[in-house]
């Protein structure tokens, strides 16, 4: 569909604004705009504001740089919380998907990306100057290593580890093995053999 | 991913708008609003307040209710355009489809929806009285019916036929056939029966 034949140059300013979003095409952004053209106004306002209002209003907390509405997010002022182990994660998405396992009680720490050559990201686009500084300044008995298990993540852990070997502190990765649900005959041979190495104790 | 994890009412809140969009479901409304988050303030405004301007300011044309930015849109204000042939669109996706073929010079009418009494729309949620007006009140020759070859079209088109049976003027439905590039042998029977009777004369 061409978008030359749009009536209205409204309409075109908005499908145009919502085709800039990552997978999604002129045609699917004419869809929502419709969509949402059929809404009330409140509606509509509501939406358009919901992304204004975030974009002005929110923080990255000061301690772990995870997105939040205060300057300290509720992870960090969070007292019940493991104060000595730290985990260390590319972005939030991370964050949220070790929460959602609910099997850490301890602190984030968010570098906001991953060591990248190819993307141009280097160390000091990352918050690793204030993991080194966390390090050396608070009381913290064990990092976790929580990055993708990429090249790029792998370089990210080598880089960190190299910075922090120097401290007193335990660094940890996270276990390497056959996911829940994979049929053996398919996993591949890296992860496989990682798993066998590995291997703990049956328990019931 | 559970919801529940965010960190942030204002990221919850954003994302919970995105994910009322037809076909964005929790993860994708994350990430098109995580990408949001990354662009400048000023980008996020335009992207937000494109759709609240649109929905404040948009018109439908007095004329043909199609989406416009004047209380006249823009074709049938052409003085250009063939002012005596009316081509009937259920909405403004088919004036644009229609647009492109760049074949049509005339003007249209947009219904607004088509007749499907499975999800509650009768004839008067659709903008019938105001083409029946325009039938009687126009210099109008003939009226092109060009809904969906569905078996809502088909009624829509049964239902404005024999409303405007009784004016002289002509009506027309689109040609049925095999579309370019289809091949015969998976041509439906009742496409392939059609396109055989309204077989046209071979010409180079």
């Amino acid at each position: 569909m061409n978008i030359d034949s749009f009536p209205s140059k409204l309409l075109d300013k908005a499908v145009n604004e919502f085709s800039k979003l990552p997978g999604i095409g002129k045609k699917t952004a004419l869809r929502l705009v419709l969509h949402l053209l059929k809404q009330t106004n409140e509606e509509v306002y509501t939406f358009g504001n919901s992304i204004i209002e975030l974009k002005e209003k929110v923080k990255h907390c000061k301690k772990c740089n995870n997105i939040s509405d205060e300057d300290i997010c509720n992870i960090c002022s969070n007292k019940k919380r493991n104060q000595l182990i730290v985990c260390v994660v590319e972005n939030i998405k991370d964050v949220m998907a070790i929460e959602n396992t609910q099997q850490f009680k301890g602190l984030y720490h968010v570098l906001g990306g991953i060591i990248s050559p190819m993307d141009g990201i280097g160390p000091s686009d990352l918050k690793i100057d204030s993991l080194i500084n966390k390090v050396e300044n608070d009381d913290i008995s064990e990092l976790i290593l929580a990055l993708s298990t990429t090249m790029e993540g792998d370089a990210t852990n080598y880089y960190i580890f190299k910075k922090l070997k120097q401290y007193n502190i335990k660094i940890s990765i996270l276990a390497r093995g056959v996911a829940f649900g994979d049929e053996l005959q398919y996993a591949d041979e890296l992860t496989l053999g990682r798993s066998i190495i590995n291997r703990t104790i049956y328990e019931q």
